[in-house]
C-alpha cells in the first residue's frame, strides 16, 4: 500500500468519523455549529491527542487546516443526509473499523518518525485510533463506549503490534502495514458481526 | 485601541468568567477549594488549550501567576456576593460577551504571532473564547453549553474571521481589532436580547 | 529521604492508584481492556497532564514505558482480588495518601528542574497529586470527587508550600522534603479519620 493510498483513506475516514459524531451530536440536539464542532473534535481529535503527548508539533490540522473543513463538511452533510446514513449503517460501521486501523497505523508511523521505544509506539497507535471517540462521548457526557465495547481499542492494539512487531523483526514496511491493518479489520469486522464482548468488570460496592 | 486596554479588559474577563464558574460550581455543591479550581479552570482553560494545540510555551499562567490569584479571588468574591450577583446579572451577561470577544482576539494575536495559516488563527481564537466554558461543563458533568447555545462560539468565529480577514487585506492593525470586537459584542447582545438560535439538529434514533 | 526510596514510593502509588481505579472502572462496569486503560490514565494522568503544561518531554511514561506496565498490571490484579481488597480499605486510603504527597512532591520537583516561579511549582505539584483522579471521575461520568470532597487538593497544595517555601527559606532539601510529605500524610489522615470537611458552596439559582 502506498502512502497515497493511505492518505485517502484518512480522508476517508476523517470524513466517516465526523459523520457518525454529528449523529451523536444529534442525539444530545446540539445546533448545527455545535454539531460540525463535535465532528471536527471526533474526527481530528485523537491524531490531536496523540501529538500533544508526543510534543510533535505542529498538530495536523493546523499544519493542514484544510482537515477542519472536510470535517465541517462532512458533519454538515451527516444533518441533511441522517436518514439516508440509517440505510447505510452496515456501510458506515465498516468505514469506522477502517478508520480505526488507518487512524491506528498513521499513529504508530508519527512515533516511529520520532523513535520513540516500540511499546510507546502501539500505545500511540492505539490513542490515535481511539482517543477521538473518547472526546465525542465525554463531550456527549456518556462513559466512552471505548471502556465498555468490545474489541475496539484491543483491535487497535493488535493491529498496532503486528505492525510494531513486523518492523522490529526486520519485514519490509508496506507489506507489515498492509497485513497489521487488514488482520485489524478483519477482527473488527468478526467482532461486530459475531457480536464477540470481552468480559466485563462489574463491581457494585462503594467503599472508596 | 491600545494593547493596555485589552490587557485591562482581558483582565475583567477573566475575574467575570471565574465568577461566573463559581456560580456553576455552587449548583454542583462543590466545596470552596473546588469552586476557587473550577474558577481558574473555566477563566484560564481557554487559553491554555490553545497553547497547548500550538506548542506555545510558557501558557499565560505559568508565566505570569498572578492571573491564578485573580481567579482564585474572583472566585471567592462570588461565593460571598452570590446573592448580590443575581440583581447584577445582565452586567455580568455583558461581562460575558466582553470576555468572549477580547479572548477571541487575544487568541488570534497569539496565533498571528507565531505565524500560523489564516484559518488556523481563527478557529485558534475561537478555542481560545469557548474552551474554558467547555471545561468548566465537562467537569460539571454537564453537556457543553457551547454546542447547544446560540450564537456563541459563532459570534466567537465572526469576530476572529473579521479581524483575520481585515489584516488580510491590509487594514491597519489596531482599528481592525476594535471593529471586529464591536461587531462580535453587537452580535452577542443582539442574541442575548432577542433570544436568537441556531437550527438544531435533533436525531433519535440510537443504531451506532 | 534518598531519591531511591522515592522513587520506589512513587512506584507503589501509581500501582495503588490503578487498582482504585480499577474498581471505579468495575463500578461503570467496563470490560477487562477499559479497566486497564482507566487504571493507567488515573496513575500516570497527573504526571501527563503536569507534563503537557509545563512542555515538558518527553512524558514519564513515553520515557518510561514499563509504567504502563505496572499500572496495566496493577489494574487486573485489583480485578482478581477485588473481594479482598475491600478487607485492605484502610490500607489503600492510606496507599491513596501516600500516593497524593509523592505525587506531589515529585511535580514540585520537575516544576523547580525547569526554574518555574514557585507559586507555579505549589500549583504544579497539586496537579499531578490530584488531576488523575479528576480524569477518572470525568471519564467514569462524575462531577470529579476533588471538587467536593473534604482536605483533599488543599492536602497536596499545602504539603507543596511546606516544599516550596522550605526550598525558598534556603533549608536543605531532603530534610524538607521529608517534612513536607509528613504534614501531608498527617493532614490526609486526620481528615479522613475526622471526616473533615471543607465548607461546601451551594447554590441552586439557574440565571446563566
Amino acid at each position: 500500500m502506498s502512502d497515497g493510498v493511505l492518505h485517502i483513506l484518512y480522508l476517508i475516514a476523517v470524513s466517516a468519523e465526523a459523520m457518525t459524531a454529528a449523529l451523536a451530536a444529534g442525539r444530545r440536539s446540539m445546533d448545527w455549529f455545535g454539531v460540525a464542532m463535535l465532528g471536527c473534535i471526533t474526527a481530528l481529535g485523537g491524531g490531536s491527542i496523540r501529538d500533544i503527548l508526543l510534543g510533535h508539533y505542529p498538530l495536523s490540522w493546523v499544519a493542514n487546516p484544510y482537515l477542519l473543513l472536510i470535517a465541517v463538511v462532512a458533519a454538515c452533510t451527516a444533518i441533511v443526509f441522517a436518514r439516508f446514513m440509517e440505510k447505510l449503517r452496515a456501510v458506515f460501521l465498516v468505514l469506522d473499523a477502517v478508520g480505526l486501523v488507518v487512524f491506528t497505523v498513521i499513529g504508530c508511523n508519527i512515533a516511529l518518525g520520532m523513535g520513540q521505544p516500540l511499546p510507546v509506539v502501539a500505545v500511540v497507535g492505539m490513542i490515535t485510533g481511539t482517543a477521538g471517540g473518547v472526546l465525542r462521548d465525554v463531550l456527549c457526557n456518556d462513559v466512552p463506549l471505548l471502556f465498555r465495547r468490545e474489541l475496539y481499542a484491543s483491535v487497535s492494539l493488535v493491529a498496532a503490534a503486528i505492525y510494531v512487531g513486523g518492523l522490529a523483526a526486520g519485514l519490509p514496511h508496506h507489506p507489515v502495514m498492509l497485513v497489521a491493518m487488514a488482520v485489524g479489520l478483519a477482527m473488527r469486522l468478526t467482532a461486530l458481526r459475531y457480536n464477540l464482548h470481552m468480559p466485563q468488570f462489574v463491581y457494585t460496592r462503594d467503599w472508596h
